[in-house]
């Protein structure tokens, strides 16, 4: 079997990358399983097209490295060290030098200054062109992770009471989050009311009153590194207004058609599209000010996007989310967001607790 | 008063730097108070060294930005906007940009081709002058978040018996370090026995046994955006090894010299030489291979770093950690860190728990 590692070569190979230099995070994740911490002291993957893998790691993280089951070799390097240079040799005569995208400027110039006549070019679209194709086991954690945040959905109604403020039921969420089987809570939306206007707004002292619309947009990280990230929307007793109910109905048609939508062979900006067309139709275009989804995985937001502009081609294996939403200014919110993946004709829905409104028993 | 802003303009224009950019993170959040999440859409602040800051933001964010107390123009850009041109069109004909020392590679690309005729220069140094140096709010922080960590240290006992593992005990570590005060958690280190040999060592599923050395390190960031990090070391009854109290011995005396001799006008590596010196003297010089700490405010770990080759002279408001330890490879490892900055003459220690190996009563 063909490892990360090697198609990763291979797609380096062919933009004329000699070598890749990666820093912690979810590319070096991706490609070696190491899940660095993101310190002040220099950790590196250098992958040469051609050649073996290293991994450059302070002499303190040697252990934790060797632990999480590298396989290559782990080169460590003693506090008072350049790293740098330590790099530059192991990087050797190698001309065009991908860095990782995130990798900080800080360091970014120090290997310019280690290796001035090397060329560096962006290392990110040779990762990203396999991350964004997931496989069955990346799969199979996503869907464990959209089941883990459909059971912390299932519980909000028992939290989410007029007269607590969102942010304790935040905290509620925040505790089943971890105890559904999440390591990490990754953020925690309850918008009430006028804070339901505000896509990101988070939690906040406001007391919830009977007949708040509320967004609850919950997400954590699993044990297996793949993210959850699920929006409902909840009606905390009391009568849903007017104007919110009729707003509701049009989103949920929206989102409904876009999943219908989504398969293999069409461009990412069409789902957008096909959404935005039927809340623009209803009156509520400025209202949908975001796009309309991201892309899923070791990373809550990676590609692809789902935004006018991405002509990309949907294809098996890319997971996305769903989640147009109409935000009334000073009054409410909703947005409906669903994790899915492209599956050979259609799409599986990794997310399935009822979209409709949920009106809460008070 | 001068702003921090204003004094980082004329840090800035006294290096030749016409204007700042400035992305998510610590810097960001000292200069302007807006902690702003690391989105994969485009969040800067732009601040000329003449003329008035702007901070651009995703649409999606100018509440939350706005909502942080921004006192100056905030700008938004829209989810189809380029929002490099934006930052280009701001900056306007500045030819020397100070780039965020940990501005992801991919945004410094691409700024780069958005203004091909500017010369991009790192800016750490410049907001690094003004953070090395805490103000007494800062300070009233940094002991604020000492005391509170210490309230931590002082229930360790009651969680670490033999029987439990390293996680189980990190649990209830983790929980006191919210109740305490923290908003995040940021690192729980339990090295019990061996795992204590290994200076990042965090958690694992060892059972700890009567007798093990334990060395509890631990941190969180405080509601005020500042950080804690204290490390103590247990015994988890029974007897120590004999071999153990000898190195412990030294180690304390080591860490005592260190904070007795820390103080305005002396340099950041005599501080790491007068502790290393006795530990080397005993013949444990290499079971301490780290540098003896790291500054703290905003992030746990930031300039100064007191390690050897740092001729920093230390200068009254600059926080530090003090923390020496020594590490028998296989059998276990001790560390002793308190948080301390310098006074007018002196330092003032942020944590003041016993520094003795606590005895665990079983």
């Amino acid at each position: 079997m063909t490892t990360r590692l090697e198609r990763a070569q291979e797609i380096a190979g062919s933009k004329g990358i000699d070598t890749l230099v990666i820093t912690p995070g979810a590319d070096l994740r991706y490609l070696t399983g190491y899940a660095a911490l993101p310190l002040e002291r220099l950790t590196c993957l250098i992958l040469p097209t051609n050649g073996e893998p290293t991994l450059v790691v302070p002499a303190l993280e040697k252990s934790a490295a060797a632990a999480s089951g590298i396989s290559f070799e782990i080169v460590s390097w003693a506090e008072t060290d350049n790293p740098f240079a330590l790099v530059a040799r192991l990087v050797g005569s190698a001309r065009t030098i991908g860095i990782d995208d995130h990798m900080w400027a800080s360091r970014a110039f120090a290997l310019a200054k280690a290796m001035p006549a090397a060329n560096q070019v962006l290392a990110g679209s040779v990762v990203q062109e396999l991350r964004i194709r997931k496989d069955q086991a990346e799969i199979d954690s996503l869907r464990e992770a959209g089941a883990a945040i459909d059971r912390v959905h299932r519980q909000v109604a028992q939290w989410l009471r007029p007269g607590r403020t969102e942010r304790e039921v935040g905290a509620d969420i925040a505790r089943a989050i971890v105890e559904e089987g999440h390591e990490t809570v990754d953020f925690v939306i309850v918008g009430s009311g006028p804070n339901g206007a505000s896509p990101h707004h988070e939690l906040s002292d406001r007391v919830i009153e009977s007949g708040d619309p509320v967004v609850v947009d919950i997400g954590g990280t699993m044990p297996s590194g793949y993210c959850s990230d699920s929006t409902r929307n909840y009606l905390a007793g009391g009568e849903a207004p007017a104007d919110y109910v009729k707003a509701y109905a049009i989103l949920a048609d929206a989102q409904s058609a876009q999943r219908a939508y989504a398969r293999p062979g069409v461009t990412a900006e069409s789902v957008d599209s096909v959404g935005r067309d039927i809340i623009a139709a209803a009156g509520y275009g400025e209202q949908f000010m975001h796009r309309t989804g991201h892309g899923i995985g070791q990373e809550t937001h990676e590609e692809p996007y789902i935004v006018a502009g991405n002509t990309l081609i949907l294809e098996e294996g890319m997971a996305f989310s769903i989640e147009p939403g109409i935000y009334l200014e000073g009054l409410y919110g909703a947005r409906i967001e669903d994790i899915v993946v492209c599956t050979a004709d259609g799409i599986e829905c990794f997310n399935n607790t009822p979209r409709e409104l949920l009106h809460v028993e008070v």
